[in-house]
């Protein structure tokens, strides 16, 4: 096990009706601008349940933090900020208008401008920031990573800064969401947990269990929600899950990948794919072209949530490797860039922008553009 | 699922060479007091690892809080705190340095009595808190809870505060401990986990999960390190796991049991038995007596924990209860009353005691002191 440091003070308030605490949750003294991205929390009541909670307060709201959200849009709601001495953020959203929000909150804390503050990669200063759940998903809401997208360049990148205050997460927001948002919600954790889990073996037996416990979740619980369940339980499991895939509880003291991660940006950043649709169609590639690296942990992984034993260790190392892009389908997601007439003209585009980085990504850093290339090509 | 809040802002701070950070970790202002038990520090050499790392620093050092900390010697480490305007608070320890820390942080903070505050049940103010930890078991780095006792009247309760600012655990300082400490470290952590996953079955997927990785970890590492096994990775295992057995982490929206504790405390109490002995007499009795309440999970814990499979429901069960006293036994530890000369004098004054105050203990609030005196004559 490696050394490390772990704090996350953010609350986490977890349940039905919780909405309803947030103005015991925001500082009577805040001066707060609630932000918000499309409009989908007016037809699900989301709106009406926080604007009802903060009855009597004072605030303004942002609206129109888009998915992936744009660099642009960012500095209209940090000038707004600064304009009206917010210091206080409520993000009412999905992971987007989370990760938006953050660079709201690091830009209004800063003078800056918003995407060197992403280039430099993290945020020096944020004002407080907190969060009304309605898509699980990105872990955004407890954790300090955000990412963000610059249009005019189709460039994407990630920054950190500091923990939300708090996440409200009330499954109940989650019953009116489009299957293709909850199936990316479902592929996202599991990418989450593979990025920490599916590097060098016998780091951590303990992080090994609670990485596989998420997996094996959200893998017991996708069937259901995939057919259209929409009970509490299964949500709440689903939500949780996703909150617990990305919040630094399973990565203490162990190396991590995010190499699918970074080739994935690019695919939205190029071609607007659903994030987690990228992933889908990524991690399986980087399993098949890093399967000698990724060996052992490959073989644990494929016995402890897919029962996969039968076999000799390539044989199960390949089974693992297919029943995990299976499991992307099960959701009702294509893996392979063909599916999405994406091909070498992408390819090697993500290449080049790969070397000009000299990229080096993944566990062992050897993710260059040369292993980007073969990755893709393995998800033609 | 329930609905709960969650959070728990203490840093730990894991590793090698931790100690060396401590100067930056308390605050430069700090008017320190630091905390020690009888003397193994000086021994080990964390008592020189902590004076080095705080070189330059004013400090003053108390001395003594014994094993169950008494509440006599807590008052004097207040009144000492108070005469020297103590506001920070390292606890230098095991589990009883913490929790009688704990107290003097409430007790410097309070107008109040010691004892009062154990009796009310939660600290409404603590001074600033820390620790360097020398024994995985209790949790007590890095949650809210501490356990005191009153000497002159046998009493033992637990009280509820605030949560440390940090803890640093560094799995090497463990290597010198004695054999037995090993042992009760081992039961207490697998104890703490059952407390709060052994109740109602099918509360959360995801938390279950967890609580059975805490499980499988301490039952996989424990041969090894019971063998007097003391290599690094093994030991890390240990004490990670031990503070994830307590942390609030594996707890998130599921109800908790905490009988076997309320009846441990008062074998600890009237007979001076090390805590976590007490748990491996009383748990696994705890089972027998609640096998029909507790039938689903019992089911569950022994499949995923002990690979029980074979057999009716009731055999498995049984075995799975075998296997739980099996387990603590395979640490050294006896697990009958009357191997350690207990018999029922003790568990009429205990049940006494229980009836005194009402007591109604466990998930489903019916362990009275009618039915503690089942589980303690099943564990003669």
């Amino acid at each position: 096990m490696n050394n490390f440091i772990f704090q996350n003070p953010t609350k986490l308030v977890f349940g039905k009706g919780q909405i309803n605490l947030l103005s015991e949750l925001i500082p009577d003294d805040a001066n707060l601008m609630i932000t918000f991205g499309g409009g989908s929390v007016t037809k699900n009541g989301v709106y009406n349940q926080v604007i009802d909670a903060l009855k009597g307060r004072n605030y303004i709201e942002f609206w129109g933090i888009e998915p992936n959200p744009h660099v642009e849009t960012i500095r209209k709601a940090v000038k707004q900020g600064k304009d009206n001495n917010i210091d206080f953020l409520l993000a009412v959203g999905g992971g987007s208008v989370l990760d938006g929000t953050k660079l709201i909150a690091a830009g209004i804390a800063s003078e800056e401008d918003s995407w060197d503050i992403v280039l430099k990669g993290h945020a020096d200063k944020q004002i407080h920031y907190a969060s009304v759940l309605t898509l699980p998903a990105t872990g955004s809401e407890m954790n300090t990573a955000a990412v963000i997208t610059r249009s005019e360049t189709q460039e994407k990148f990630g920054f950190g800064g500091f923990y939300p205050q708090f996440s409200i997460l009330d499954p109940e927001v989650t019953y009116s969401l489009p299957p293709h948002q909850i199936a990316c919600g479902l592929a996202d954790t599991f990418t989450h947990v593979l990025e920490q889990y599916l590097t060098t073996p016998n780091q951590s037996k303990i992080m090994d269990r609670w990485a596989e416990g998420v997996l094996q979740t959200v893998k017991e619980i996708a069937p259901d929600i995939i057919s259209g369940n929409r009970n509490y339980e299964l949500m709440a499991e689903f939500m949780l899950s996703a909150t617990l895939a990305l919040n630094d509880f399973i990565r203490m003291g162990v190396t991590q990948d995010w190499s699918t991660h970074m080739i994935g940006h690019e695919l939205t950043a190029i071609h607007g794919l659903t994030h987690a649709h990228t992933l889908a169609i990524v991690m399986p590639s980087t399993m098949r072209v890093l399967k000698h690296q990724k060996h052992g942990k490959l073989l644990q992984f494929g016995e402890r949530v897919f029962d996969i034993t039968e076999g000799s260790e390539q044989e199960r190392i390949d089974k693992t490797i297919e029943a995990t892009e299976e499991f992307y389908r099960s959701l009702g997601l294509t893996t392979r860039l063909s599916e999405e007439g994406i091909g070498n003209e992408t390819i090697e585009k993500i290449v080049k922008r790969f070397n000009e980085r000299n990229a080096s990504y993944g566990e062992n850093s050897n993710v260059t553009g040369a292993v980007a290339r073969e990755i893709l090509v393995s998800s033609l």
